[in-house]
């Protein structure tokens, strides 16, 4: 069990697993109260999605915006994310050459304490965002999505190694359940991956047969689990407070 | 999905899982306070631990209490189940044949919906139970506990198979999880019997660790989950209050 270690200051360092509400609104203003009101209902983390905002081929407002919203929140850490619309973000127009600046500006102004990145991009574009996020101090998850499916167990093991031997400081991988077998399948690599990797790793099923791993992917070595603020990003989240509330009976089941 | 038909007057007929609490007090007032104090909290069943029970070797006494405990839980199903010493149950001095006796009287009474029964048990035994139970409309759990720890998937799907094979109404296998893996072999198990089977089947991993499987059994095929009302009779069961609310967040998460 590898918990992601934030900045040491913040209320969540080292908690297994935290709670990150994700921010989708497309306006700025509406970011901002979206940010605020998610920050109220106390997660460990933000996550702004980025692909969703309508000014996200604007790079140097995307920099400052990221300041204002982690502002509004509170000062909580933010997860910066521009999901590419192959794994499953929005379609924006922005090239993938594109979103490597915008990484590259967030992590130079340090406006964001960890970037998401798919780990099927380019490998030039993941080894030169491994390289700026670094010596930004800013910490990386490489992750890998599949909405159609859910990959054999040795490919979801593959995907959490390959995370880790990118460099990323955390493996993330979501799949899409057919089945409650699936679902059993994404927990299991869970749990054999986090015993292997020296990384924290983050795990769920989506959907509504997935949404238990929400709740319990923790107790498999999941280090963090999605839960909706206003609006949730991803099928299968649910509403925080009732993520928030799920997690305190297990884990008090769990003697933990 | 099999779930579990009670009498369809009841309210939890056809639920999945039902949720079911142990009574196990030694003396009679003792037995009905816990009776009605359980019944309040509103499970779909009440399962009477016999082998706790100081005056177990007087049959008349149980098969009249037995009516006084439904009475007193205000009409709800009652699951009775003298567990064996060899199977996690109190060693009270009872021999497996006078347990035989003792479960012929309650189903002679019609003092029970159900009856739970080790399927390890003398098979002649077995055969006996099944004629008695089914002649007189009393539903026959057919159990297996591993206490020490948590057989293999192939063991474990034999098992569900085996309390089918001897006619039982509904299969239970519960296991002690040495580790999460364990974790994920009963729920494998759980999921792949139930697709098999054409009987209900119940499962739980005991302890802190396998905690989890007492929320999320059922959608892995899981028919029934035990919750504590004063005192739990297993460990890793959570206060039936705490279990009901956790299952409304899953039911709800799952679109169920």
């Amino acid at each position: 069990m590898k918990p992601i270690q934030l900045d040491p200051n913040s209320g969540g360092a080292g908690r297994m697993p935290l709670v990150c509400i994700p921010l989708v609104a497309r306006g700025a203003g509406a970011l901002l109260q979206e940010a605020a009101a998610a920050a109220a209902k106390g997660p460990d983390l933000l996550e702004w999605r980025v692909d969703f905002f309508e000014g996200v081929a604007r790079s140097g407002e995307v920099v400052a915006l990221a300041a204002r919203i982690a502002q509004a929140a509170g000062g909580l850490p933010l997860l910066f994310t521009r999901r590419c619309p192959r794994e499953g973000g929005e379609s924006n127009g922005l090239s993938e050459r594109q979103a490597v600046d915008l990484y590259s500006a967030v992590c130079s102004a340090r406006a964001a304490q960890m970037i998401d990145f798919e780990m099927g991009n380019d490998p030039a574009h993941v080894r030169e965002l491994r390289e700026v996020s670094r010596s930004n101090g800013v910490r990386m998850v490489m992750s890998f999505h599949d909405f159609q499916g859910t990959p054999a167990l040795e490919v979801l093991n593959r995907h959490f190694l390959q995370a880790e031997q990118l460099g990323a400081d955390i493996a993330k991988v979501a799949v899409m359940p057919r089945g409650m077998q699936d679902v059993l399948t994404l927990l299991t690599a869970t749990w054999q991956s986090s015993q292997r990797l020296s990384i924290p790793l983050v795990s769920m099923a989506m959907g509504a047969e997935g949404a238990l791993t929400r709740l319990c992917g923790w107790a498999f070595g999941s280090a963090m689990t999605f839960g909706a603020g206003q609006l949730g990003s991803a099928p299968g989240q649910l509403p925080v407070d009732e993520l928030q509330a799920g997690l305190a009976l297990l884990r008090k089941a769990a003697g933990r």
